[in-house]
């Protein structure tokens, strides 16, 4: 590990500065937006599957005397008789589109195809049966293997991949396909010792953000666009509904209200244009919220995958090769996390020789969306589960494994990058030295498993703003919407530059229109990326209060520096102030200090992380109890420690969620049965037992205080840790997530 | 004149940024800004000129239900019992806070005296009854000679300066002395052949701004203040509310609302902390609004005042000396505008020898307030109707006198500064030229004046911010509440740097947290100094992209340089590209580009103006009717000339109705007998001629593209130039403001 570096606000545990907001209920967010003369918006959607539309009629709807606006896809200018004009991108806008309103065809059950604004959202909730839609109802295929069927039903006629990859001259719904291949395949199984092949299934997911989706527009008659709305980030938004509604994004100005959870499931738009269209028809601002049943039918979810692993190894335990093959679902439209996964599945290890297929195929199931390392968790809960068997063959510590094949510095991923400098190996170290993994386990059907994972994490574009205040203070502006403690993170990097308490930063996510273009909060990225933009903004600071304090002294601006929280001139002058005491003086020689910073940092640390689980099956029921957990992840540094111990026991949650018992339950037509938290089973604080955290820390060489992302990977080992330790409680391997009780019985024989 | 520049931007008309918001209703004011849980303030005001407050029960007020929170002077930290422990500025911190709630006397008729909130504002308005103040009623002192005087009810102890100017042992009502020297006096009047002496009364005046004073507060338990207002400066709000509150400025957070008109009169606060203390003690949002009537008692208004001038001239038309004796009312507090007054009384001219007395002198009136050109339109009025009987007495053209006398770089005011580059003669030249002057003006009771006018202008601090949007338009953020149509005139000097239209500019107005810090917008500083820091922050911008320029192109950065509107490569290689197509391609080489700059620019330019104006008195009833009306300004460079006009035009009617018609009318108590729009007689369009402008440029030395101040001025010559014109027409000199048609008769000894 490198030597550590001391810091004084770094890794310290401050108050969050929008705590008291949250707690009390003052912070505001979208579906409390008020202004006057609102309308409520309402989205009338498919209750097919899959069907084609042969027409919407909104006469009775636009005759209602409360019914402000009606809109459908014909009302977007990339409905079906403008798309060609568009050029290139337009098969991909279409898709886009087509998901706000369908045109042609209704994809799902719950797809979006005409809205409406009245005065009050109940109005506008019985006025959306006076909107009369013919459907041609057709037959859904609702499952990745069946949809790359030769006969299955069609969702897109242009999609043109056959189910071996090949370009082809029929329609399939298989969208894309790739391939990743390192070394040689076929060498390394023959260097193989034992060679373990399974497949495996895991299930629709959905992120289950506690807040649901909302988005208030108003269009101005000057061509403005005002967005309030929950996204993850306001730019994307403005991207989007630029492209959607063929507008410059100079005319779009997004406002990101308080987001109540995103998961990856913010960033894709569904109201914000319906709401936009309908405020440009009514000429009101108008709001439009959805209810969960439109969240779990609309939004979302990580999709349903099929994967099959195969793995070999020498009997003294060196991986020799393996091969993956992902076909993941897509949804209705295509843009599955497949290629994701196929960069995670087995990047924890150094394996000489890899072959991936990744497979990309639409279904009539909502388009699936971000979640959370979208794509390495289906991946890794295949990949760490073989590895367990393997070890079990070998009989060899599952840790020592990982250990002795961990990936490391200069160590190629399948996919192609080469590994900077890594923590994959301490990160399980300090697993295998946790009292956890060697604490007695006893009792019956009780077991213990372990797994690791990886994300690859991005880095991408942030803006950040610092203006000084005359109290010492300063206010921080940005533009990263703020969903796990960011806004502490990220003022915390500034104050350790500027030598001030993190109390004495004063964080504001602003609207787009008010701060430098900013990506997503996402991709384990905030933390890093907009971090390191308030470094560098800090340091445009720092710098001009150097030159402050230099024309203060009287000396050259090279003869005063920044040391140990204090400005000090180094000519022999005992000069010596605090940015406090600067800050209070700068009227003095040149007025108000401000600062500014755009990053686009390429330095990423990938992240690194290994579990532990105890659990015991309830060999009647099928019921898995976790009895102990302990995560441990490579942070790099922990900026704010607690918040990333929150990201890892929140990880660690959804992750138990997903191997336990989260799915989407379909009927033959395609209809959701489950559409609700009383019948979409998230775990709650009564399923769980604490969940220990160890931070490693292995600085990342790209950033500053060698910062990582910690937000995505702790949700990738859950499923194959707790699949490993049903293992080893009652001896059955999970192949098939949630293992669900029925599903825990049924392999076990006994339904 | 200097060598006139050529810009694209700079000098044009485009509309306006946030033009159709204002004409459609659409921009948002603070009255109606809206949040959950929102309570409504009401403010209970003495109804005495001049009482002390022996005790205030609110306890029947608390004890109603709806009412949720009870404030008086007791609830501010500066309350009596703890004001010694505040140090030197205790005195003028007490002042501040009396007149936000009194504490032992209440000192005008509308004055605070305690707030209560509750659930609507209609119990608001009711339950103020509940609150019982016992009052010992004191004589009040309406007029600052009267108050001068050794038996005049004095309204503050401390106050100890008499009515010489010196300090004394007894208490006064003259809150203090000021003296300008210039020459020697005695030998100045020893050498003019004509002296005249008259002396001159000025009236109450309101700004008369149409949009009430507002404020919405919300006290969150973490200490944080958020402030929604109506003002000129949020940040003004801020550090008067950290002051008055005892709270750093850090802890509040001021959003400036859309700003109905304030003319220097909404820097005070006056409901805001009452707000913030409301909804500390209630826990919620509390909103207070004043009604016009409060507006008239409580806020505003530009003083009355009593001045004398004497000057002396020789045969030949050159001013030898000049004296004026100032005596402004402060209102209830120290603080009147009378050494702006005697900064402006003779500067349009260049005198040898001066000498100004000023005096600022306690009343039972409200607290005075900056008004356009404060304290500058009473005292030109006195010194324009001397020249201009000066000008008689030589029989000399009163244009050609003021060329000849002219103010001109490097001539000192009789109170020090001496002028840079100044338009004063040219000013005047302009008016002289102009075809109204030459004009016959025929019929009877008719009569053409002129008058001059000078206002110093101010710089001080401000802040913008600029973000490149990859559609090739920035936004713009600033702190300088748009009153006059600031966002375009700050947008086109960025866009002027930037080479791209006004059109591509996106300026946003907003919060103390999300910007630097950013002075008021008054002292005619928001286009000069604002404008700078727009102007530096997009040269920030654009040294940026030229290395970015240059990265794309792989040349050094000192090989691209900015022409006419591109960047373009100077090293031979034919590259070139316009900052629309640089701003597309930004990703490519680093990602997004931020600009920022704080100014603090000291090279003010002085503005002066020249007013013509033709009137018609009716000798029956001594209404005065404007017939034309020409105004000519030195507006060292019109960024745009439009709202330079618009701010010439508003100027001179608000001149118009304080020469004419508006004053404060007080019974023999000191209750103000016309706070309302229908009896303080404003002028409206119906009683103006179309005003004609002409403006002059003399570029200011001071600013990258010549820009002075432009929007006080204008307000200053109108009273004088009206009396001379009434003076030519009936051949009364009217001395005392208003000139309204009863003051009109009773000088012409009718009534």
């Amino acid at each position: 590990m490198s030597e550590k570096k001391e810091y004084k606000v770094i890794g310290t545990r401050p108050i969050r500065h929008d705590g008291v907001d949250k707690v009390t209920g003052r912070a505001l967010y979208g579906a409390d937006f008020q202004t006057t003369g609102l309308l409520h918006g309402k989205v009338l959607r498919s209750r097919h599957a899959h069907a084609r539309i042969k027409s919407i009629d909104t006469s009775r709807a636009e005759a209602h005397p409360d019914v402000k606006a009606v809109v459908t896809a014909a009302d977007l200018p990339t409905a079906a008789d403008k798309i060609a004009d568009l050029g290139e991108s337009a098969v991909n806008l279409k898709y886009l589109c087509d998901n706000i309103l369908a045109s042609d065809k209704a994809l799902y059950t719950g797809h979006a195809v005409a809205a409406l604004a009245a005065s009050d959202p109940h109005t506008a909730e019985e006025a959306l049966e006076l909107i009369d839609v013919e459907y041609e109802v057709l037959p859904p295929v609702l499952e990745v293997r069946e949809a790359m069927e030769d006969d299955a039903p069609l969702l897109h006629e242009n999609l043109k991949t056959d189910a071996m990859g090949e370009k082809s001259e029929e329609s399939s719904n298989v969208a894309s396909h790739f391939q990743h291949k390192k070394g040689d395949i076929d060498t390394g199984f023959a260097e193989a010792d034992v060679v373990i092949e399974h497949d495996f299934v895991t299930g629709t997911v959905h992120q289950g953000y506690i807040e649901p989706h909302n988005a208030t527009a108003l269009y101005n008659p000057d061509g403005q666009l005002t967005i309030w709305c929950s996204t993850q980030g306001a730019f994307a938004v403005r991207q989007q509904v630029s492209e959607i509604l063929q507008i410059p994004v100079s005319k779009v100005k997004v406002v990101p209200m308080e987001i109540g959870g995103g998961f990856g499931g913010k960033i894709s738009v569904y109201l914000e244009p319906v709401a936009a269209l309908l405020s440009k028809k009514s000429g009101r601002p108008v709001k439009v919220l959805m209810n969960r049943a439109e969240v779990f039918e609309a939004t979302g979810p990580t999709p349903a995958s099929y994967i099959r692993v195969k793995m070999g190894v020498t009997n003294d335990g060196r991986i020799t090769a393996a091969e993956g093959y992902l076909a993941f679902e897509a949804g209705a439209y295509p843009g599955s996390p497949v290629g994701a996964g196929a960069m995670c599945i087995f990047s924890p290890y150094n394996i000489p020789n890899g072959l991936i297929d990744g497979y990309d195929v639409v279904v009539n199931k909502p388009k699936s969306n971000a979640y959370r390392a979208p794509g390495a968790t289906n991946a890794e809960f295949a990949a760490e589960t073989v590895v367990d068997e393997i070890c079990e063959k070998l009989g060899m510590d599952p840790l020592e494994f990982r250990i002795l094949n961990g990936a490391e510095e200069g160590v190629s991923r399948i996919d192609g990058p080469v590994f900077p400098r890594i923590g994959c190996i301490e990160a399980t170290e300090a697993a295998k030295e946790h009292p956890h993994y060697e604490a007695p386990l006893e009792g019956e059907n009780r077991g213990r498993g372990v797994a690791s994972g990886f994300w690859f994490n991005v880095g991408l574009k942030s803006s950040v703003a610092i203006n000084v205040n005359p109290d010492g203070t300063i206010s921080l502006v940005e533009g990263s919407t703020d969903i796990g403690g960011t806004r502490a993170s990220i003022a915390m990097q500034a104050a350790e530059v500027l030598g001030i308490p993190a109390e004495s930063v004063y964080p504001t996510v602003v609207d787009t229109n008010s701060v430098g273009y900013t990506d997503v909060t996402g991709g384990s990225r905030t933390a890093f990326a907009t971090g390191y933009a308030a470094y560098e903004a800090a340091q445009d600071v720092k710098q001009q209060m150097t030159e402050r304090a230099a024309k203060l002294w009287e000396v050259d601006a090279a003869e005063v520096q920044f040391a140990d929280g204090d400005f000090v001139c180094v000519n022999g002058k005992d000069e010596r102030m605090s940015f406090k005491e600067l800050a209070a003086r700068l009227d003095e020689v040149g007025g108000p200090v401000t600062g500014r910073a755009s990053v686009d940092p390429t330095g990423v640390g990938g992240a690194f992380a290994t579990h532990i689980v105890d659990v015991e099956v309830d060999p009647d029921t099928g019921k898995v109890e976790i009895l102990r957990y302990t995560a441990t992840q490579d942070a790099g540094k922990a900026v704010h420690p607690s918040y990333v111990e929150g990201q890892m026991q929140g990880g660690v949650t959804q992750g138990i969620g997903w191997a336990l018992n989260e799915e989407y339950i379909y009927d033959k037509d395609g209809r959701m049965s489950n559409a609700s938290f009383l019948d979409y089973r998230m775990p709650t604080c009564l399923d769980l037992p604490m969940i220990d955290t160890v931070i490693v820390e292995v600085p990342n060489p790209g950033h500053p205080y060698g910062v990582r992302g910690v937000g995505e990977v702790p949700i990738v080992p859950p499923p194959a840790a707790i699949a490993n330790a049903i293992y080893r409680a009652i001896g059955v391997r999970m192949k098939e997530l949630p293992m669900s009780p029925g599903r825990i019985l049924k392999t076990m024989g006994k339904l």
